[in-house]
């Protein structure tokens, strides 16, 4: 199997995932300031997914650069990670709209929490293909991003209940951490 | 004709329906527990549907893996399939928010059930069109999985009506089966 | 500039179009065959709509297997065959929701006429790229199947408000002279 | 890195959004020439949204036709880029459904003039990429149109405060000035 299709379908679901949320900003009645400014906290939370989704993409694309070829393991590691990403529309508006409340906030990062343990199985189905001499495993290294970040959503969900606006500060905190793509795989790959 | 476009679009359709059915999971209105759980029953309907979908994807994937070229009746066997597929997030919301009713999940499976008739019919006339020697045929063999499943169905949609739980727990099973991609294929195209 | 973003961007619009529409189909509040049955107008237009895209898609893809590079003209005649297309979800729920009303069947017929319309001036726009020994115009001929379209659709649209139940069986007239995609084409870019 | 994905995740991001903005023509009540005609500003608004979208598509497909490989700093900027486009969808609706009122109009303009920001910085973040000798700096020159249009964004905005139709003139002279795609690439690209 190639990984066309897999790439493809990927790059459509989370096109499709990240254009989504749009539609739950829903169009104010009126037309001045007063009427959109119950809308900043659901922009606010429409940035940041949009952010999110935008990492995942980003890393699934330089992931996949070091794949030659899929097998049924990578595939359903990948669908996997796709119905993660796929509750953040939900999830997003449900925060935006509730001004931050703790559960939602707190329920926000049991997906982002989801999002990236079925990121880490699909880097591990990868790498398990790939077996001995994997690119990815050399470019991924003892992949601490990936570890600081579940830490972080881990901390984050308990801490909403006490202060909301601590756990949006975590997944802010996160979204930074990954913002930068990953040298080392662009390293590997370019070099 | 090549088959390029077709898998696009194919791809485009189901990462389409396979996102837009969480357009139909309603932000509640609370930001507690209480708001959430009525939703449980959706979500697990949208869990059940996102694997049937995935499903279709990847035999999907697996089965165009031994086409070389496409004519006008695999173009419109394959439309066809897509028809089906893109009444399930209708039918998903409708059976999760009147939490697994009687008809809504005897509709569900006839949903499924044409689904499954419209991918034979799809698989036919790509053997049709490979000819003696078809690659496909060789993979599907007697196409046991699909008869059990159309089976199932056939079985499930009447008992709907008598105990909705059970058709739900054949829907389960079917997923089950066809969890794991066609083995047999993958070890041809592979081999 | 080469044709492969313009059949992605036009598959990706198109595989949207015929999706969203089934988000119009608003999921009944009761759970019985009462709820379903209002919506039966609604799922017919539906079915016809999705054919109609169905057949744009296999021509367009026809059509495009006779190019080779597109230029500025051919890129905004698709942009404008993909405007019409568009509007086709909007008329089809509002034809649909209304039981096939006058007005709202006529305005069916008009985006139909609007879109055949397009669909010409975009083959015109390639004709005139490939200069003369043009694929496509061998292909096409005198195009007969789409002036008769045309003049269907001009017939339609008045009878609408004689008679809706005309001006539809016009439109599924229509569908059923196209849904055998050009033969000719299919002849010349195999032989 | 290779700009594949890229130009088909963006490529899926325009045909959402220019998809999804037909979503918010809700279908109107009765099904009389009344019942349409509060439409007209709604329809108008997303002719102007689709030719604008249409625009960033072109030119962004014209762009890449000189980009032979992409880094982090494109794949962000592009991303940065398609946040704003995301946005028009909802600011097209919220101008439509308004009549064209002065506070929805100047926020049109905003997210106009956001995007147009954004090319900018992505056409920067090529031109960086490709060194001296940049194709895209050759053919770009000194972006006359994309400085012209900025300005006019600028007057615009406060213009709408003012009189909301001096406002939708200039978005209509700026879709105008970049209808006609850029001859200087197309010819260098071909020649």
């Amino acid at each position: 199997m190639t990984k066309a299709r897999l790439e493809a379908f990927s790059d459509g679901v989370i096109a499709i995932v990240i254009t989504v949320m749009v539609l739950e900003l829903r169009v104010p009645e009126g037309s001045d300031w007063a009427a959109l400014r119950p809308l900043i906290p659901v922009l606010l939370t429409y940035l940041l997914s949009f952010i999110f989704l935008g990492i995942y993409w980003s890393n699934h694309h330089h992931m996949f650069h070091t794949v030659d070829r899929v097998n049924g393991a990578i595939l359903w590691a990948n669908l996997h990670l796709l119905f993660w990403l796929s509750l953040v529309p939900f999830v997003t508006s449900w925060m935006g709209r509730n001004h931050f409340a703790a559960f939602p906030t707190a329920i926000y990062g049991v997906i982002l929490l989801c999002s990236a343990i079925a990121y880490t199985i699909l880097q591990a189905a990868i790498i398990s293909r790939q077996g001995p001499g994997s690119k990815l495993k050399a470019a991924v290294g003892d992949d601490r991003k990936g570890k600081i970040s579940a830490l972080l959503y881990v901390a984050a969900i308990p801490l909403a209940f006490v202060a909301p606006l601590i756990a949006d500060g975590i997944y802010v905190a996160v979204a930074l951490i990954w913002l930068v793509p990953d040298k080392r795989i662009e390293r590997r790959t370019e070099g």
